[in-house]
């Protein structure tokens, strides 16, 4: 899809990202910098652990989830970067070959009064698995360029 | 500081975190995996966008802040996973060569009703760079085993 603008998005349109699968070598990976509990880094001991097996880190599988937003290509020349993200859930363990796909709703649109180039997108994102059991949602903003203020647009 | 279990935090209690350094690489290796938009991979076209300069993707941030409580050792033998975050924002840029030391406060504490081996830790997490600045604020949930349901307590 090509860049949007501020102008360009309806409060009530869904998008729906590209399913994307976690394998253990990048759970562990990231999990090892960042996140490194036993039920994210070690398979045996996860076995023994509350979730019964190695899990994504949270924060792993909201910043992937986040990068498959940014594939689309909606905001390539349009972000200005975001506030911060609100109710955040892990709503169920996402284990090694596990496939999310996630979808987006556009929530709220509003323009920024003090600075006209820009307003601010509010949307949802919720990841489903390969059984279409929700695993995570979050509410989500970024700050977005008017079409007006580009002369690209 | 060794491993606590539920019952040994307190409300009120506040904890620091050993300081943190983020370096351009490590910036940008974060986010051509998980937010690669141009203000976080390209030093030279950063320049010209939204914050002047390259900053590290709030995913990172928050991700590294967690890191951070981790390594203090007080949750490696009792921490549960957690249901999710509330209010994460990220307050100002975080930039190459910027140090980060983060704040935990205990807010609440609540034994589970329905599972007896554990409870719900409520805490905030208020990042700090090198001038004192907020650049990275939380509300985080942890479940917490109790003690008296551990031999090893």
């Amino acid at each position: 899809m090509r860049t949007r603008y501020l102008e360009d998005f309806t409060v009530g349109e869904t998008f729906r990202t590209a399913a994307f699968t976690f394998d253990a070598e990048e759970i562990i990976e990231f999990a090892r910098l960042y996140d490194p509990q036993t039920f994210h880094i070690d398979p045996v001991a996860a076995q023994k652990g509350p979730f019964k097996g190695l899990v994504a880190s949270g924060f792993h599988t909201v910043a992937r989830q986040f990068r498959a937003w940014l594939d689309l290509g909606l905001l390539e020349k349009s972000s200005l970067g975001g506030p911060g993200i609100d109710e955040l859930r892990w709503i169920a363990p996402v284990r090694p070959g596990d496939t999310i796909t996630t979808e987006v709703e556009i929530l709220k649109i509003r323009k920024s009064r003090s600075r006209p180039d820009r307003g601010v997108l509010h949307y949802s994102m919720i990841g489903y698995n390969q059984r279409s059991e929700p695993v995570i949602s979050m509410l989500n903003v970024t700050f977005v360029r008017r079409r007006d203020a580009n002369s690209e647009g």
